[in-house]
């Protein structure tokens, strides 16, 4: 890993874990315990702009100096561009100088990078530019920009939440085709994208990766902010591969329209999916779905119809532990695969 | 990797590199070049069964005792089991013995597993039992067989030719949930698709691999039985998300139709696929397809029509190699990834 990369983030320890920036699920709690475990945890954007403004004072509140650090917040905030209001976001940014701000999903790529990001800049310079994409075009898209990015998360396929449509493609051949492309501009590169524990980490890192990303394994942890029925159901699914699928029908069962066509979230598939496809009309589906809603708990499971965005890691998760302990097996775990591989001369 | 996996193939250095059993493509220089620098290389399937017991003749004539091994062929063979011949290809083992035999694509499953792999054993006791799966279900049913298999090889969904149609997954996530339900069994686990390099074996391991397969890269083998087109086109393509596909299409231009349904390849796109999105008759692509293979190797490219089967790693490959440097390469690039990441301990 790029010694300077550590240096921006003094309290991280090696290897790099971050937690990814989920809507709502990731608040002030989850990234303040995954900072202090020596990860980099990041505030997911907010149901509106200004939830995130709170949730960034919430963290400051919490954090209270007993992280040390830079002059930065020691917790990073993620934007989702074609929802979010810059405005409101780099005034926070401005107050609570998050050591990170994560970009992604704007309206006009190359045009809304370079604008939030100078903005940013001129209103934090401590503040460091990520930027998230899940294709090779992106990529040589990130390459022309005016305001570069100071670190580049790939996201692969496997991913849960709202990842690229149809262009995706696992991390194993898109992440170093995306280093190679990459490497003149010695950006650091983060994956992301089914890593649950130290062994995806390991294997990101041997990809050329400068650390992990996990947003599905800290569902899973008590600090996230997401209803108990949810909670339990990324505990319970596995096999990630049939029990998860990319699909607009939750989005549009809540409610949630306007996203860039390019991406399509990951979810864990339960009774909504199974009663699409087998040709029930939407209006039937979403009557049943606001009912299933009320339900609370029970709304969720294989019985149930409320949206469950999860990653095909989902398999490799078995229960609720805090976001620290999470941060520091991971990072144990991949420690100890990389000393059991080590190939010893002879 | 486990001692007595190594101790089985003695001629094999660590890391473990394979050549995949490709049809046709890995004939006997292939799979012997590929053993000669210390790799496992296997012979594929052939148009007839009765090709492949001809490969493994001239597998037999090239080795002619050059690399030290113990009683059994240092080449593996490939069968598709819905397509071969048993009688056939056992004839052949009891014959020549390879070191190992890879079972793939039953038409029932288990039954067709434990046929072939009780009569192989009863002919060639020395002969190993390796079977390709693709999903966690595959990984379950292989535990209640009769005849257990020695290795078991998990294909991710980055994969070029025939492959999971549905239901697989990238092996980020896929592997290591593999290995999780197939751990009590220590059956030795191989990692296949969308692997070019020595970055890929190295994340392999890191996921639990006892080595990796490439087959799109030996595609790009000076020793590979491939057309000069099909060879330059895999050397071209770059962004194996968006230059590849899975698709049926090609078999049907080419006439290969009994493919058991769960299964469909991973291919390069180009003109064939190109128009049948745009909605050309299958009548007019065929003539289109068959006017282009008598065009000989023109009939290849992004403006030609024939087959290019190929994994989303297409984009990690620029140029074609012996097959010896590439085995070398990919071994002492995971070498030096994993030095590299070694975590000195303070």
């Amino acid at each position: 890993m790029a010694h300077s990369l550590l240096a921006r983030y003094p309290w991280v320890a090696s290897p790099f874990v971050v937690s990814a920036p989920m809507k709502v699920m990731s608040g002030p709690a989850l990234a303040v315990a995954v900072s202090r475990a020596g990860g980099l945890g990041f505030i997911g954007p907010g149901a509106k702009t200004q939830d995130t403004t709170n949730d960034l004072e919430k963290a400051s509140t919490l954090i209270a100096n007993t992280i040390p650090t830079t002059s930065a917040l020691p917790v990073g905030v993620g934007y989702q561009l074609w929802a979010d209001d810059v405005g409101i976001a780099v005034a926070a940014i401005e107050k609570y100088k998050p050591c990170a701000v994560w970009l992604y999903a704007p309206k006009q790529g190359s045009q809304d990078y370079n604008d939030w990001s100078s903005r940013i800049r001129k209103a934090s310079p401590e503040t460091q530019i990520w930027i998230q994409i899940g294709t090779l075009k992106e990529a040589k898209q990130l390459l022309q920009l005016s305001e570069s990015p100071d670190v580049v998360v790939v996201q692969g396929a496997e991913s849960g939440g709202h990842g690229r449509a149809n262009d995706s493609m696992g991390l194993m051949s898109l992440f170093p085709e995306v280093a190679d492309v990459m490497a003149s501009s010695r950006i650091p590169l983060f994956a992301a994208g089914g890593i649950a524990d130290g062994r995806g980490l390991a294997a990101a890192m041997c990809l050329g990766a400068s650390g992990a990303v996990m947003g599905t394994r800290f569902l899973a942890a008590s600090e996230a902010r997401i209803s108990r029925g949810y909670q339990d159901e990324v505990v319970r699914a596995s096999d990630g591969a049939v029990s998860t699928t990319r699909t607009l029908l939750y989005n549009h069962l809540r409610g949630t329209f306007g996203w860039p066509e390019e991406y399509s979230p990951r979810t864990i598939v339960n009774q909504s999916y199974v009663e699409q496809q087998q040709g029930k009309s939407f209006e039937e589906l979403k009557v049943l779905h606001d009912e299933a809603a009320k339900a609370g708990d029970e709304g969720w499971g294989p019985t149930g119809r409320l949206a469950t965005y999860a990653g095909a890691s989902v398999g490799l998760i078995h229960d609720v532990k805090n976001a620290g302990d999470i941060v520091r097996e991971t990072r144990n775990g991949a420690l100890e695969r990389l000393q059991q591989l080590f190939p010893h001369k002879n």
